[in-house]
């Protein structure tokens, strides 16, 4: 297969189609990018587009669409109920086939660069490619949103990493950063006991100690009486789904409970489950390029 | 991803290279195909040609390539060590995305009908495509081959499917079917003592009572002082890996010895191993448009 990142950006514009439309038209226009969707929600004001192609293709597109929302959009009069900073809100880069992370990093960067100096736009960099700890979060990044954001730049510690320091009043900043797919993983179990499932959800998620790229909750199944481990699989390479899922079934075992299965929500890079197999075939020096598709697609 | 189908025809000439360039060029000249691999073998005198494409591409690629075979090899002065009975000996039709093997055999009926009719060659359809149980083994097609086969289809259980039921002379006869990718899987034993590596196969492989589409034997892996069970896997959707590991798993215990690891061989199908991954999760409802690189390419 061809190395292909995904890029979802976020754009400020929920009502306007036909505006959205235009800003779209440029990743359209890239050769090599493929759209594969994108969603308007008028109370948030926003639009998630999501796209894949070569990474070449993928940074032109990014940055064209940036530019044209900076152009059509103008943040000073923007309202809506998601969190905001920016025309072009967010730039997420996903490395999905013979990409690396690390590529999509210099990736960010080269486009959060030209995002700076061409459209006078500040840029944080964020997730994978943060420049500091405290700024790989995107919530913590974009808090005090469009309407804070010139006055916190003035702290060292929010200063942008390319563009200016003071707000850009019509388009405002942009993030832009390297992340993992996500993977929406549940696991169901054999009770109805919801006490359990947050027990079994605190136990393997990173912020409570468990598994870093863990995020988990217990959730009550009414119409199945049943409860869930309901999880995001934020890097799926460093924290694997089988490993979790092992643990899940050992910490139910101790209640005395049974795992009676899982369920993947949207969608999942073939890699995340191709490594379980690996995993549990206890197969020895696997290779990616065995798998027939990847030869065809190469 | 689109509709593939892997095409693995065998020709007889293993010697001439421009020879068999002239017939490979066959395939590659027709769009939608691409060649994958090729290798001549001098004793056995014999090409095996390897490409994948479209249904349609694959059909018309294959007929034409038979048809080059059929001008250019003359088989009454073919001397080889493999078995044979035709220039174009074989024509495996293996599905490999989003086609079923019911399409491959329809495909394989038209291929095997314009290569009776255009070409004037006996055809047999063989393996999944066979139009009797005594016909699905190639090798029981093929027996007696080349010089016995004019004599062979005499007798009614061996009249071809499509084309005369005197020989061609020049071209001979060729078998045309749909079969399964095969996936070349060992299970590595903690222990060097052989006959238990062949009581586990024995148990199983179809022909003694086994999994159907498994064939399995013990072997000595003699520089890491162990015993693998070494499989063919004829078809992973009626036999999964999965299965046939958990069964080894569980003989091996009864004689007190541990599975260590696993090897695939060559190449393996990507749901081949989702399918694996699908059962120890215990996925349910998991459906194949959710692997996101089907998404890339479809």
């Amino acid at each position: 297969m061809a190395k292909i990142v995904q890029c979802v950006p976020n754009f400020s514009e929920g009502v306007d189609k036909i505006l959205i439309e235009k800003i779209i038209d440029e990743i359209r226009k890239v050769e090599g990018t493929k759209l594969l969707d994108y969603s308007m929600d008028k109370d948030h004001n926003r639009c998630v587009t999501t796209f894949i192609g070569t990474p070449e293709a993928v940074e032109e597109a990014a940055f064209n669409a940036c530019k044209k929302a900076a152009e059509l959009i103008d943040m000073s009069k923007h309202k809506g109920e998601h969190p905001r900073m920016g025309a072009t809100d967010v730039i997420p880069l996903i490395p999905i086939t013979d990409v690396t992370v690390e590529e999509c990093i210099e990736m960010s960067k080269r486009i959060g660069k030209r995002i700076g100096e061409e459209l006078g736009i500040s840029v944080f960099l964020y997730e994978k490619s943060a420049s500091a700890s405290h700024r790989e979060n995107l919530a913590s990044v974009r808090k005090g949103q469009y309407e804070n954001m010139n006055e916190k730049m003035k702290d060292n510690e929010w200063k942008p990493d390319y563009g200016p320091d003071t707000l850009n009043v019509k388009a405002g900043a942009t993030a832009v950063g390297a992340r993992m797919p996500l993977v929406a993983f549940n696991v169901n179990l054999g009770t109805d006991n919801l006490e359990i499932a947050n027990k079994i959800a605190k136990s393997v998620r990173g912020r409570n100690g468990g598994f870093t790229a863990c995020k988990a909750l217990g959730v009550e199944i009414k119409e199945r009486n049943i409860v869930q481990v309901t999880m995001n699989m934020v890097d799926y390479i460093s924290t694997p789904l089988y490993r979790v899922f092992d643990m899940i079934e050992r910490e139910a075992n101790r209640y005395g409970v049974n795992v009676i299965g899982s369920e993947i929500i949207g969608l999942v890079p073939m890699m995340a489950l191709i490594n379980c197999a690996d995993y549990y075939l206890k197969i020895e020096n696997f290779r990616e390029d065995q798998i027939l598709e990847k030869r065809i697609y190469e």
